[in-house]
C-alpha cells in the first residue's frame, strides 16, 4: 500500500530465516534446534534480583535517567578490566563502548566503516545476522573457507593478494575466532596471530567477534585477536547475552579510540545511548563477581549438552555426515552428503517435530546447501537427543528417495 | 589515524550540540538550562522497584531472554491501550512497534523511507536529533515557519505546491504538534485536521513525533494527528522517556501494518529487540495504573517550573525579545533582538554561569541565530530564576557593545 514511500535501501533487507523460524515453531510440538538462545538456567536470577534493588534503591537518580552516549563511564571502567580477563590490554575507559547487544556494535560499525562495494572478508559460514547486517551497506563479499580449525589462512591469503592485484583492496575482515557461530570452530593461537600479520601486511581492519569467548568448556579458550593488536587495528566487540542475560540488551566494543568517537557520533542518530538501568544491573554484577561465578556453571551446562547432542550424532546421523566437536559456545555444524538440500529438507524435518537452521543462510553466497546449524545450549537434555532422532530419521528418508 | 577505512556516510554526522554542552558544564558551576532532562523526581522509583522485583520473580525467564523484534506481545497489548488513551482508535497489536528511546523510531523511519535529496517538510525550528537523523540520509528540507500557533500552515500548503511544481513531490512531513520541541508550540485541533488534510490532498506522510503529549499542564491536550488518520498516512512515535523514566529507553510507534513490518526487518539488523527487562517493567507500569497515576504529579511539578522560568523571563529579559508560553512540555523557546547571535553569545553567557542552547541547531538551514531554547524541567527551581537572571545579563551586555 505504502510501497511508493520506502527509500532504495529498504528492499535491500532480507528477513532472518532464523527469527521466521522461531515464529513458525512458536507453540508447535516441534523440538527446535533452530534458535541460538541462552539455557534460562543460566540466569543468575537471584543475584540480579538483589542488584537491581540495591541498584534502585542507591542510584535511581541515575539508572533512570538520561546517560553519556558511550556508555555511563563507571560501567566502562568495569568494561575495561572485564576485557582485561580475556588478555586484552593497554586499554582504558576511552577505549569502551556499550550497545544494545553486540549486534548494534555489528550494525553500527558496518555502517561506520563500509560503503557499497567495499571488498569484506567473511568467514564462509559466518554469524547470519552480521551478514544481513553487512548486506544492508552492499559491499562485495570475499568468502572463506571454514574447516574444523577456523578459516583457512592461505586460501584467505591468496584472495587478499588476487583482489588487491586487481586494484580493490580489502577493507575489513569480519571473524568469530573462538566458539564460531555457526561452525562451532575455534582458531588456534597461533592462526590469530597470523591472521592478523596478513591484515597488517595488507593494511585491512579486523572486526573481531568474541561473544563465545567466556564460554569455552574444554580446554583453554584462546586470547582474542585484539590482545595481540598494537595499534589499534582490530575492533573487538563482545556481549552480555551470554554471560549473564540476553534481555538486558547489553554489548561492548574495545577499540581505537577514533572508533569510539565515530560510534558516538553515529548512535546519538541510532538511539541516544543504551538503557541506563541495564548498564548498572551489568556493572553490579562483575563489581560483585556475579559474572565469574557464574561462568563455570554455564560452562558445565553446555558441555554436558554438547555431549548429550554429539553422542546422539553419532549414534543416528548416517555415513556421509560431517559436524564439527565445538569446545564452546552453543552451536553444532554440520555437513552432510551433497545430495541434501537442507532448506528443501527443512519442511519435512518440521512435520517430524524438529527444525534446524539451514546452513545456506550463513553463507555469503548462499551456498552451503548441504549444511545445517543445531543448537545445543537452549533445548532441555531429553529434546537433544529425541530431535538429532528425528533429525537423522529426516535426512535418511531424504537420501533414500 | 583510521580515516581511510570511513565509509562516506560517516562524514556526514554531525555530534549533537546540546550533548556536547552537556559536557562542557559537567561538574562546573554553570545552572545548564541547556538541557532535555526529566525531573528525577517525576520518576515513580519505588513502584518501579517493586515492579522489578514482581518481574523477575515471575517472568524472569522472559524478562531476562531474548524476545521478538516488534516487542512482548502482551506489552504491545497494553501500548493499544495507552495509545487509545490519546485519543488512537481502530488499531491492535499488529499496528505497534516497541523502540529503543523514540530516537530509535525516528532513525529508523528515517532509513526506512528517506532516499537522497527526497523532500522533507520539517518545522523551523524542530527537535534537533531528528534533523541530525535526517541529515545523515542528505534529503532536501523545506522548512515551514512555527509560529506561536505551530506550523504555518499558509506557508506549508504553498511551499508543497511549489515543490510539486517543480516536479519533487514532498514525500514527509515531521512534526511534533504537542509541547513542540523547542519551539513550546502547540498546534489546535483544527490546524491539525487541516495538516491531515493537506497531507491527504498531496500525497505526503505525516510523521507525528507525540512525545509530550501526556505533558499537557494547562488545557486539554489535544488528540494527535494519529486520531483523525483514517488510511494509515499517520506514523506516530511516542515515549516513554517523560512519563515513566528514560533510562529504560522505550519508545514505541503507531501505523500502518506495512511499515511496522519493514521496521522489524529494520530493526533485526539494528539490534535484534528493545530490552525485555524494560518493556516488562513499562507493561507492568501501564496494567497497575503507575504511568496515569504519576501523571498529575508530573504536570504539577513541569507547571510549577515553567510558571518561574516564565516570570523570570518577564522580570529580567530586556526589550525586543519575545518567548513562547507552553501549556506543556519541557521547553520554552525566546527570539532575541536580531543583533544577538546566541551561538556566539555562548562562551560569555557559560563565563556567567548559565547554558543555553543557541536555536541555530533547531533550524534545518542554521538560520534562527538569534534564538534560544530553554530547559525548565531539569533546573532546581532557585536556579531557574537564577539561570534566568544572568542570562539576561549577558544579553543586555551583548547588547550594549
Amino acid at each position: 500500500m505504502f510501497e511508493r514511500f520506502l527509500s532504495s535501501e529498504t528492499k535491500y533487507l532480507r528477513t532472518s530465516e532464523i527469527r521466521d523460524l522461531l515464529k513458525l515453531t512458536e507453540g508447535k510440538n516441534v523440538i527446535s534446534l533452530a534458535g541460538g538462545l541462552p539455557d534460562p538456567q543460566t540466569f543468575p536470577v537471584e543475584e540480579i534480583k538483589k542488584i537491581t534493588e540495591d541498584v534502585l534503591t542507591n542510584y535511581s537518580d541515575k539508572a533512570l535517567q538520561y546517560t553519556a552516549t558511550p556508555g555511563i563511564s563507571e560501567f566502562r571502567k568495569e568494561l575495561v578490566n572485564l576485557s582485561k580477563s580475556r588478555g586484552i590490554s593497554g586499554i582504558d575507559e576511552k577505549n569502551i563502548f556499550v550497545t544494545v547487544g553486540s549486534q548494534e556494535a555489528l550494525y553500527m560499525l558496518f555502517n561506520i566503516l563500509l560503503d557499497t562495494g567495499d571488498n569484506v572478508l567473511v568467514e564462509a559460514p559466518t554469524y547470519l545476522a552480521a551478514l544481513n547486517a553487512m548486506r544492508s551497506r552492499r559491499p562485495n563479499f570475499i568468502s572463506v573457507t571454514v574447516t574444523e580449525k577456523g578459516p583457512d589462512l592461505n586460501e584467505l591469503e591468496r584472495k587478499v593478494k588476487e583482489s588487491n592485484a586487481n586494484g580493490k583492496k580489502v577493507k575489513l575482515m569480519y571473524v568469530i575466532p573462538t566458539a564460531q557461530n555457526p561452525a562451532g570452530t575455534t582458531m588456534s593461537t597461533e592462526d590469530r596471530k597470523r591472521l592478523l600479520e596478513i591484515a597488517v601486511k595488507y593494511d585491512f581492519l579486523i572486526f573481531e567477534d568474541d561473544a563465545y569467548g567466556f564460554l569455552v568448556f574444554e580446554g583453554e579458550s584462546p586470547p582474542p585477536i585484539k590482545a595481540f593488536d598494537k595499534e589499534g587495528r582490530v575492533i573487538y566487540t563482545s556481549t552480555f547475552s551470554k554471560i549473564l542475560a540476553p534481555g538486558l540488551r547489553l554489548g561492548w566494543v574495545v577499540a581505537h579510540e577514533d572508533f569510539i568517537k565515530e560510534m558516538e557520533l553515529y548512535k546519538q542518530n541510532v538511539d541516544l545511548h543504551t538503557p541506563s538501568l541495564s548498564q548498572y544491573i551489568a556493572m553490579e554484577a562483575i563489581r560483585r563477581g556475579v559474572i565469574q561465578n557464574n561462568l563455570p556453571k554455564i560452562r558445565r551446562i553446555y558441555k554436558e549438552k554438547r555431549d548429550i547432542m554429539l553422542e546422539a550424532i553419532e549414534t543416528y546421523f548416517p555415513k556421509g555426515s560431517r559436524w564439527t566437536r565445538p569446545v564452546g559456545g552453543m552451536f553444532i555444524f554440520a555437513w552432510l552428503p551433497e545430495k541434501i538440500d537442507t532448506s528443501k529438507m527443512l519442511e519435512k524435518a518440521l512435520q517430524r517435530g524438529v527444525a534446524y537452521v539451514p546452513g545456506a543462510s550463513f553463507y555469503a553466497d548462499y551456498s552451503g546447501r548441504n549444511t545445517m546449524r543445531l543448537n545445543f545450549s537452549f533445548p532441555k537434555k531429553e529434546e537433544l537427543t529425541e530431535g538429532i532422532r528425528r533429525l537423522a530419521e529426516t535426512i535418511k528418508q531424504e537420501l533414500s528417495t
